[in-house]
């Protein structure tokens, strides 16, 4: 029988706080980096998963990984990977572990990676992209890896099953249409705090070029730079490319309002974490007030639970899902019944590292088996660090075309994993005895 | 120059579970442990903090405080403890950790320890317990210790400083009235849920011996046992003396209300943690539901700004601040100060290990130096693993005497400290060759 055989994390870092690929106005100089787990089956089966992190703190979040990994080995892998609402209840209600959220921050990001590894295993075995697993698991199966604790007062498995059965109608024509013709994307790329102006105006020129619909500014700095790169994005690409704008949780809820209407002028489209995500109430003061601009939130947002605040306030008109914040899969799929229920579009949150290549899945499925919608739904695209990967994202014409690889997206090359373990990888040892390797990032 | 030259953690563990003392319905068997902290500096002094946790993962909070504990290592001791706002802020808001809560969990209770260490080494200075150091600071330099990041809305510092000013008021003989007559205690020693119904009503006819004006009892497991409990220990206590209970974050809000109104009739004081403390609006319908029985929660909230959220929504009559969750004494200055701003009383929790040593001191500060008042107010007190501190708390008739060593209270016996690191201490050893000690909890 087979059974969990080992663990293995690594702590990976990229050193992109050199060229400011990153910079807003909270992550001023961010290493983006990955706390990386494969999960080994004595068959010789894997399942690769990360969490994303900042730098500094990756190491954390490898110890946590490591200590929630001792609850996976040895237990029989198929129990885990054809109950995978179990495997994750295991894991988050821990009662000893519990305590260090709960459901909350390092714990919590960790056990999601254990979780999203036991997924890719079971996409790999089943040989589909992790988006297509989930469009054909019956609607029985899907609701039973949600964990309803804490949400079933405002969603139950009835109404999730009825939503998911909804779903099911027109799903094969959606899904060859993914494939077809892929999903929209939106770019950060131009828009990062540390860039130049030049640099800004170009990148945001090439943007539409690129054939994307919307791009995104880093603001919540100086207000007269905020004014003044919005100015010059607006009128590099014209009014009928959307500009939204990301404050990176900079401001107290009342300069949210002040500030927002201030950038008014240049007909921004949502204004994204304006303020805490933990602040549900000034959400909704900041949505009240900015109106039409729309509040965006969700890649700091801790779990289920704090969404359904989010939604139950009428504090957000757009949700952004992080694959890496929560627990993984399951609680990601409880956040998109969530938003489903409430008739609010989600738009991942993505970038860093390998967060594209990962939460693209989510996107794909909601539109083939669950909204079944793409209006005013979009993927984050941000073109850092996608050549680690075995199976990258690929965007053409604005558009994440349907991935096809199976597994969840999370396997990056082994010599990049080599390369750039922190800190004994041969790429920081060269970047610490000065010879930097500037392939790292473009 | 003082610096500080070294930061020492360990974990320390108490093999708890074996009793079922702190068994609730959700920490069903918990080991209480420590991540205990030492900051040294080059002239010898030293300052000691801990985090509480369950067992298992103590680990994980160990690494995340020697992580943070870097950015420590090498300043100047002055610079830190004569402002210990801006030394939260070093820690709590540095730009690449910051990413892994931001503001909650196991990073958050990392930063918490490492200032608390730092007061310790204040308090140590002064040769003042924490409460009185806090009592004795002017109001502009308290007001300079908190963070006001996302609250401000809620509270401006010249409200912090207009309530601190108006506790200075009476501030003396309030501090002569602590000392002599100490600070009302209430016990949850009677009400673990892995007690039998004698050990219950034992407990609790000993704890209205004691002097207690309180008892809480743990519920949220069978409702019939729930039910059977409360009306044992009402028996036991007489009407007079109020029961509180505590789900521990284990309903829906829906079925708290039932559970609560269904337990009516024993006349339960507040109902502690009914659900999740991340569902503010569940416990701002559980409030609306249950009354006249109040709500209080705190134990698991993350920060100042979840705190800031149940009190806008008016979903608690009880704030329940705890020592070792938030970033220190910083963030609960600023729980204090929020709560005397919505006028709730604050209650703190305690147990586990060390909470009463350390929370102590807030509720002793609170009625010197801010609210100045102890009406509908009191401490937990648990009679755990007291005998493992250099300065256990001394509860007598009821009531805790004022704490008058210098210091948070963190400071334990080496040997103690010795003897349950885990998992090679002595305690431990012994434990797995089969010989326990049994003096480890009463």
């Amino acid at each position: 029988m087979s059974h969990i055989s080992s663990v293995r994390v690594r702590d990976v870092r990229f050193p992109t706080s050199r060229q400011l690929d990153g910079s807003d106005a909270v992550n001023v100089a961010p290493d983006y980096s990955a706390a990386h787990v494969t999960v080994s089956t004595s068959e010789g089966e894997s399942g690769q998963a990360l969490v994303f992190t900042c730098g500094r703190g990756n190491e954390v979040v490898a110890a946590a990984i490591r200590s929630y990994g001792a609850l996976l080995t040895g237990r029989g892998t198929n129990s885990l990977v054809h109950d995978l609402g179990r495997a994750s209840r295991l894991l988050v209600h821990d009662a000893q572990l519990r305590w260090l959220g709960p459901e909350k921050g390092v714990s919590h990001m960790a056990c999601g990676a254990l979780v999203n590894a036991l997924w890719d295993l079971r996409a790999r075995r089943e040989s589909k992209p992790l988006w297509l697993l989930l469009s054909r698991m019956a609607p029985e199966e899907l609701v039973d890896t949600v964990d309803f604790t804490h949400i079933r007062d405002t969603l139950t498995r009835q109404e999730a099953l009825d939503l998911l059965r909804a779903g099911q109608e027109g799903k094969e024509e959606r899904i060859a249409e993914l494939r077809r013709e892929g999903y929209p994307a939106y770019t950060t790329t131009p828009g990062w705090l540390g860039y130049s102006d030049e640099k800004l105006v170009r990148l945001s020129r090439q943007a539409v070029a690129d054939g994307f619909g919307m791009i995104k500014l880093k603001v919540g700095g100086d207000p007269a730079d905020d004014h003044r790169r919005l100015r010059l994005a607006r009128e590099a690409v014209g009014p009928d490319v959307r500009i939204s704008i990301d404050a990176n949780q900079r401001w107290e809820s009342d300069e949210a309002v002040e500030q927002v209407r201030a950038l008014a002028e240049f007909d921004p489209w949502w204004i994204e974490e304006p303020t805490s995500t933990d602040d549900v109430l000034g959400h909704a003061d900041i949505r009240r007030g900015v109106g039409p601009v729309k509040v965006a939130t969700g890649e700091a947002v801790a779990n289920r639970i704090v969404f359904k605040q989010l939604l139950r306030a009428e504090a957000i008109d757009v949700m952004q899902i992080d694959a890496t914040r929560v627990a993984g899969v399951n609680e990601n799929l409880a956040n998109l019944l969530l938003a489903a229920k409430f008739g609010v579009p989600v738009c991942p949150h993505a970038g860093g590292v390998g967060l594209c290549e990962l939460v693209q899945h989510f996107s794909f499925f909601d539109y083939a088996a669950l909204s079944g919608s793409m209006q005013e739904r979009t993927i984050e695209f941000v073109d850092h660090l996608h050549e680690h990967f075995t199976d990258p994202v690929r965007v053409v014409g604005g558009r994440y075309a349907a991935p096809s690889a199976p597994g969840i997206g999370a396997r990056m090359h082994e010599d990049s994993l080599a390369t750039w373990e922190f800190p004994d990888g041969d790429g920081w040892r060269r970047d610490r005895n000065g010879t930097r390797q500037e392939e790292v990032t473009r």
